[in-house]
């Protein structure tokens, strides 16, 4: 197939991207460095040194003898997006291309706007450059399982049959979010259904929870191929970042209580996930929804697992209890099916401590390039 | 009270400021004429000639000796939201600075665009506008019945308590529009929910059905101050259009089998409607939702009334089933709740016949100036 991943620079865009082509696709990356930027003004620099696109894809074909085109340019551009589309003729689309963080859509109103207007726009460009270049081209886009927020009743996969009054009707699960990031997927799902509905192209929208991890089986031979790893307040999930706290002896920062629950699921995971939705698409005029994470934990376990890992590893590793600078249920119910990307053959890779141990092990090679000041900034959403 | 009216300048905006002046608060109107623009763009102006805000203000204080100050700008430029909010200092808001038509946003891509980032910035503006200057403001905006769609169930004001697997949850009322208009006031709420929830402001969201109507009382002196009224297929409502197709001798054009049903009202009373949700705000933190209408009526319906109607004027109607150019369903359980405006006071102006023959009247003054090309354009959907 021919895959254009959208944000083929970020955490999850460029390990998607050499996966695809390791699998036998056809790949461009697209991006525009928002990413990079972003972190360079917020002085929260990724872990590792991270290659530009042209460069990286030059050490991928050094290494795997794959290739990929590069697109460097701006989605909310229409006359870009048109070459891009024009130029590659994708059978699928991977978009990522989204300012992805809850923390950052919270800083300022500066941050917000750009969240808002990056976020909804690429996508509207994404749906109309599909209805014009492509209209049997999957759209494959990262949602959030924060849309659904944390609701007193089981988390069904993308849909609710209600009853009420004695009459019954299929709507999109009720979704309420909790940060103006989280909010923005919701308006993209909105965006997604009604042209779906309207023109009858096919997306599937990709519930996913934390991301946690750094290496993918392509990194194995160039750490240079590692991904765009943030482990700081900002652009961090909240798994990476206790890891590399763990590392730097700062002690993990949990807001509040710390009994919030989310599905999380390993980076390896994310790319099966993705591979598996591209390689099976959704049919004309559908959107399918997968919830996508692999198991649950609360905030605390996660931070104990990393603490008895960590201390094995000799880092004495200590817990805080932050005041939680979020607006969130800290004691909630959580119960969320995720069964549909099973179905489609996903074997999960769980998070045993051996998993903990290699990505602490990771880290503490890269132990002198952490910047303890971008661990916590107390971003507020009050 | 102190009220902010944007989009001062459009059918519902001057109205709305006038009643508000006549009713003792002071009030300012905002306005980029951005409505004008798009109509006169499209090559669909409307029925009767419209002076300026200034001059509309002059011609009010002269018929009233009340006033109202004009701020001349666009909401989506932060600086002039500042300004505004600075020298105004606000105890509510009536925000209506949306686009606001459904045909326009499916006209093309530069439009969708439009309507997206209009829409949406102008509400997130308007938002941190509040949080930064008036906290204690109440925004109340115009959102849609549009936003429910046309569910199988019956459409609760604003909120579904869901069973589920033995468990119960309050929603937001699970929402699903048929144009991207609707789809970007979906979005509104949504915007307006997270940050209420998050900043405890307040805020009503008014979801009015199609409003009908040309005369309010403040009018009756100086027909120079009656609305920006549309009667094309782009801009104008349903049962407004089909009074002007009558005076025009144009068949009424009826999408699809008619059998769509939607609430409507007159624009009387949707100024006491916005009025009351002004007089009475809502708690701080509180999302409050009112059903905004008064009757509900199949398009069929309302056709044949205007049909009766008019020929008893003499107009010899004649009514067409085109081919429906949106998608939407043409038949379909409809049962809207609408209780919280009457128990807050509104005392509704059904749709009689002689409310309709006073509206065939009045346009038949202005028959001369109706454009025949404007009435139908045949936007698709598909």
């Amino acid at each position: 197939m021919r895959i254009l991943v959208l944000g083929g620079d970020g955490y999850l865009g460029w390990p998607t991207a050499m996966q695809l082509t390791a699998r036998g696709h056809q790949v461009a990356v697209v991006d525009n460095y928002l990413r990079r930027r972003m972190c360079r003004e917020e002085n929260v620099e990724p872990l590792f040194e991270v290659p530009n696109l042209h460069e990286r894809v030059e050490l991928w074909k050094s290494v795997s003898g794959h290739q990929v085109d590069v697109f460097i340019g701006d989605l909310m551009d229409w006359g870009f997006v048109e070459e891009v589309f024009r130029a590659f003729e994708p059978d699928g689309i991977m978009h990522y291309a989204e300012q992805p963080a809850a923390p950052y859509s919270m800083l300022n109103r500066r941050a917000a706007t750009l969240t808002l207007e990056n976020n909804l726009m690429v996508t509207l460009h994404v749906i109309f450059a599909v209805k014009e270049f492509c209209p049997q081209a999957q759209i494959v886009k990262i949602g959030t399982m924060g849309e659904y927020g944390t609701p007193n009743v089981d988390i069904e996969e993308g849909w609710l049959e209600v009853e009420h009054k004695g009459r019954r009707h299929k709507f999109l699960y009720p979704r309420q979010a909790s940060s103006l990031y989280h909010t923005t997927k919701i308006m993209d799902t909105d965006l997604l259904w009604f042209y779906i509905r309207t023109w009858k192209i096919r997306a599937t929208d990709l519930m996913q929870g934390p991301v946690y991890g750094l290496f993918t089986d392509e990194c194995a031979e160039e750490e240079r191929l590692l991904p765009f790893f943030n482990y700081d307040e900002i652009f961090g999930t909240v798994l990476n970042r206790f890891v590399v706290q763990a590392v730097a002896g700062y002690p993990l920062t949990v807001y509040g209580k710390g009994n919030q629950i989310r599905g999380h699921l390993n980076i390896k995971d994310t790319l099966n996930c993705v591979r598996l939705s591209l390689e099976n698409p959704a049919k004309q005029g559908e959107l399918r929804i997968f919830n996508q994470f692999t198991e649950t934990f609360t905030v605390n376990e996660l931070a104990e697992r990393v603490q008895r890992v960590g201390n094995e590893l000799d880092l004495n590793v200590k817990i805080q209890h932050l005041e939680n600078p979020r607006v969130e249920a800290e004691e909630h119910y959580y119960n969320p099916a995720h069964t549909g990307l099973l179905e489609l053959g996903l074997e999960p890779h769980f998070l045993s401590d051996d998993v903990l141990r290699e990505m602490i092990e990771l880290v503490m090679k890269y132990r002198d390039r952490i910047n303890h000041d971008a661990i916590f900034r107390g971003v507020k959403w009050g």
